[in-house]
């Protein structure tokens, strides 16, 4: 018998999926890590604490409850919706990929403006729904007269907006985002709204009177959790009961659970470094500003989207050279000259400000 | 303007997800539980504590590794594969989803023998493949020859096989494997070995041959994880590179990631637990063949397929009301009378026996 080859193997695999250019991020380490959008002031201990002893308290080797019931009425009464309008799992990656599962298949149009979140993309492809690709503006603001056109004219099942956006930090406010929903409907129009802890308006408000609306919210921001990846859909019952179908069962393990109840219960300890984040933005921009070349962009969010003077890969590397992580974007469309800086600790952000002051102008770069 | 009603978006959703039916599972508890198959001992306070230790030592706020090598090696090591065809995820269904949603779209056909794990149908299904399902024997056995012949006709792109089946315990020798493998190729064969620690015979001597083989494998049954959500996939390194591009970024969470490291390095601390369940296993095969009119079926897993000669529905409530859960499978194709029962601990496989002669001879209830 001939051996069967891997490539032929590989023909089993979806088209679309193997056009898909496989996602390496280099094993990038730094002590300042200014590339996710992270909350730098990372959980409070009275929150780790209590969720540490809750942990050494449950038994790991069980199941989680098949509908997190609990979690779920208090991200009702956080949010102000109702419990059977929500589903919550692993990140807001995984409402993401159940949401888009359930409606989009080939034949189906999303429109999306770009640049954005990538995530979108690659679930969007893998599902096989064509993806209709809106650009922001040339100052990289969503193109409300040009979203609405594409949605009247290509009738997509589904649009989808970033309210913040990632990376441009920039917003829809509440009563565009009711313009677009009138303009898609019977469309879904996915709001994702992962830094709205930090800024933008909160759509919550939109969802009795437009059930096309699907909100995606998340606790790896503002609430300090990256690493437990948790995340919630809000929408119509009659929605969330599909895409619960889409959604893998006991997708949200026992611990990241507890987490997120324990965060819930004391947010009064998470929202003093909410404001401090927010605070820290405005501190961090300005000060940006004052360096000649580069220019940061208005932001609703937790992180800022910069013009910079010289080639943001350089720029990028020789800052890792001094321990120091941001994202560096010249590869997305619109963005060839920009880096993406997540705002960290005051300190974090004096250390980025002298490095980008040495690097830019050569200053102190011999001491 | 004419409000939207919920009818008209729900027609966005997929003709074939709004055909799956709303799996709800009312939230029963008891204080002994036999219907999950997981670790009755639960996860050794060794292990534990020195997970709490190295969570109690790092930051939630940061995004986990974005490859996590190091589990990856561990997994590598454990089961004697390379750590580039190695994939760890959310639990086996991530594997299984981000598998079938790489590979599978409408037009394509999945060979799936039934009964099994009903997580397969399901996702199946939302990828929009073609399920061909082959029923096992009479006796609730895999038909290799009636795999077979479906093989060589229908030419799917994916034959699914639980080895050992859930909810049946039986399983296919590595060397039936292989036949299906030769008869399937090109085409995926996914063999599903969740409960291979327990029993059944490893896949792995098959890959380095067979690189259309794929095999999934948890550390929520024997490894006394089921509440953390680990599961991974083995494959051609080729092959893993494709499923990850359609398995969403960052989802193993960073406790789970841990627990799992630290569950690896002191599986010196699990294999006792595995030998007691398989002991168990035995010891209550043989006590419940001695009931009347119950019949159970050779298992190399850690549960028992056991025809009861009440209706399953009664016995399965009687059984509740004495505090313990079994799980009701009479509505599966050929298991009306039918329940699995996963193996508890002695004391609690004590009360479980005594309960079921209790009800079934009648003895005891004036007790």
């Amino acid at each position: 018998m001939t051996p069967l080859s891997i490539d032929k193997v590989l023909e089993q695999v979806k088209r679309q999926v193997r056009a898909i250019k496989a996602y390496t991020l280099a094993p990038l380490e730094a002590p300042i890590k200014l590339n996710q959008n992270e909350n730098p002031f990372g959980m409070p201990a009275e929150i780790r604490d209590e969720v540490l002893a809750r942990l050494a308290r449950c038994d790991w080797a069980r199941y989680p409850d098949f509908v997190p019931a609990r979690l779920l009425a208090q991200l009702a009464d956080y949010t102000g919706w109702v419990p059977e309008g929500v589903m919550a799992g692993n990140g807001s990656n995984e409402m993401i990929q159940s949401v888009i599962q359930a409606t989009i298949e080939p034949g189906k149009r999303v429109v999306l403006p770009e640049p954005t979140f990538s995530v979108y993309r690659q679930v969007i492809s893998v599902a096989g729904g064509e993806i209709c690709s809106v650009p922001l503006t040339d100052d990289l603001q969503f193109d409300l007269p040009a979203l609405r056109s594409a949605i009247g004219s290509l009738r997509p099942a589904m649009t989808i907006v970033c309210a913040p956006n990632n990376p441009t930090g920039s917003t829809l406010t509440r009563a565009e985002l009711a313009i677009l929903l009138e303009e898609a409907a019977p469309g879904l129009v996915v709001v994702d709204q992962a830094y709205l802890e930090i800024g933008g308006e909160d759509a919550v408000p939109l969802l009795p009177d437009h059930p096309n609306l699907v909100i995606l919210r998340t606790f790896s921001k503002a609430m300090a959790m990256g690493g437990l990846r948790v995340g919630y859909c809000l929408a119509d019952p009659a929605l969330i009961r599909e895409f619960n179908k889409a959604k893998m069962p006991y997708s949200l393990n026992v611990f990241s659970m507890i987490a997120a109840e324990v965060a819930l219960e004391r947010r009064d300890l998470l929202a003093p470094l909410v404001e401090a984040m927010a605070a820290e933005k405005d501190r961090l921009a300005t000060e940006l500003a004052s360096i000649p070349g580069v220019h940061p962009y208005p932001s609703v969010a937790n992180f800022l989207l910069v013009e910079v003077p010289l080639p943001p890969g350089d720029l990028f590397a020789r800052l890792h050279e001094r321990g120091i992580l941001v994202r560096d974007l010249s590869q997305s469309p619109l963005l060839s000259r920009h880096l993406r800086i997540s705002v960290g600790t005051p300190a974090e952000n004096r250390l980025l400000l002298a490095a980008l002051r040495e690097i830019i102008l050569g200053k102190g770069e011999a001491a």
